[in-house]
């Protein structure tokens, strides 16, 4: 039922999401050595796909997590996690590989795993005419799962390179993308989607 | 780090959320044969759920999927899936086996997978003053997953007895459940629910 | 600062909201003389807008207020109004005069005054591909205030004849339109909305 | 029918909203003679209010409305006004004679007249167990007008000052208080909140 999505829309309307790769959750210091392994590997691919979009003039928006010092935007997330990307920090920022260059977009005060509550991103994508979205980052089964179905409910068209997204372990990874694969989006690779950019 | 939740809360400000339970979604006529004996198994779980909800008093929300006869607001989602749940049809109505009770809730005009969006489940919620949510109904890695990551996000308790679920194949049934798991609620199952909230 | 608006936009891309015309709101029997006095001027004007738009197809929506009969979607409303709109109650129906064609279109369970809160207006008008929302009904300064500043937050162009809407009494009918006229929307009347959708 | 509100309640669950005193909305050199005369008489009654919050450890938050520099996320607000309050110029900072210490709620990213839209504000009054919300600021026929009305549909209570709120005129300052005080909140004076929070 589900129908196949031509990647040559990508040349058009399209921004690419670049998810919460800060040094809380995307450095070596803050991972164990299996899940950074995976890290590592995905960087490069995010780093080309960012490169290609600047060269086409597809819009890169960095979504950053953050909380305040105080811990009061947390709501029940401490029963679930440790605090983390407390605003100020250096663990809030934007890992060193990925830094977004000064014309770029940056969605900050994210407190949610969905990229879209309590920020601007709505807004954001609506006045840059958007309606395809390339999701990269982290984690694949925690805050790209939640924007991708928040996404796809407001009727844009994910779409997701597997190789530039991170699970917290390869399992999870694995099942979030299939639920994704269903009907909520359209899960390919960084080479089609550098192919189809380009 | 994800906390113990202790299903001894589940005695106070606690709901059961009933999810898509319709013709269309949970019929034998519209499932192939593994699914239904999946859908003919959970059936009686949930029935056991509700009726214990019932006689304490818990309140059993329904939520039913529903759109225009006109199609107009599917949004994309028709390039994923076949016409459902048209307004008027029988598709649209609550399966004959968990038909609500007239002092009980139904959300109606959900045209999302979250049930949260677009309808009053979020009104209806706090003005019940609901803390904890049990999640049953269809399907797992759908509509029950993204009702969980919004719930979640808005810092409502999900509990979901994994055995009053179905998704929409094994292993996505499951896939769900482990991204659900992780940080996001409490996986369970009916036998714990009914001693909890008896 | 504020741009002319041209009503020549109206041929395209436009809806007629017609706000809780409900008989609650808007019967003899429930308002007092001198409002009713107003409402039974503007009701003629709103039927014909509503014809014109119908000979044109420009789509019509209707929303209907509604609250459960348990009370328990008023939230804190009951502070400052008496119970209206219980679900199934004559009190909810929309009037005689304004009934609704077969093919148009009705948003229900607004439980707030804005009729997006809570409601599948928004993904409604995306459907319809509205750009400019023609707004009528009832209480200038209560329903159609909120809904006016939400739809212009949402880049809707907000147009509304000033003798297609009742306010709560004529001075806060006069302080809602001077608010919207502003920075909101655009004031106009019943004769340019003819001519300009004919 | 509005139920009178005791004032007295304003020693819990209370919060003060100081909404856009920013440079471009509340300094002389960005105002007509007749405003700034307005502006510099509710000035101090909004600092004998936030001095007292502190004394009495009410969180204070300050609302700052911001736009990208590219103009991206206006949506058709400069069809209405001129640009303003774009990131990092001085007229986006909040005045000198209001600035925030540094325990207090600062709301950044505020794009829309309404502080709830695409802001974290409302996990923030959620975190803080806020009830009451004490609107301050500019402009009362905008954004404390938007913001009042979403905070009353949010279930908060909305007390205004009335000597605390500045108007882009007298009449429609007027005009706006006169549709809040009918259902929304409740409209009180900078001496009666000192007396009831101190």
């Amino acid at each position: 039922m589900k129908k196949e999505y031509d990647l040559k829309n990508l040349n058009r309307n399209t921004a690419v999401l670049v998810i919460d790769m800060q040094n809380d959750f995307a450095s070596q210091e803050k991972n164990p050595p299996e899940r950074w392994d995976q890290i590592r590997k995905v960087i490069p691919n995010i780093r080309k796909i960012v490169h290609q979009a600047r060269k086409r003039k597809i819009p890169v928006i960095y979504t950053k997590e953050m909380h305040r010092a105080s811990g009061v935007d947390f709501g029940i997330e401490l029963d679930f996690e440790e605090e983390h990307c407390i605003e100020g920090s250096p663990g809030a920022e934007i890992i060193e590989d990925l830094k977004p260059q000064k014309e770029e977009y940056i969605v900050t005060n994210k407190r949610r795993y969905s990229a879209f509550m309590g920020t601007d991103l709505e807004i954001l994508l609506r006045g840059l005419k958007i309606e395809n979205l390339i999701l990269t980052g982290a984690f694949t089964d925690v805050c790209v799962l939640a924007t991708a179905f928040e996404a796809r409910a407001k009727d844009y068209r994910v779409i997701i390179p597997k190789d530039s997204v991170i699970g917290t372990n390869p399992q999870r990874h694995q099942a979030a993308l299939a639920c994704i694969d269903y009907v909520v989006g359209y899960i390919t690779n960084t080479e089609n989607i550098l192919h189809s950019i380009k």
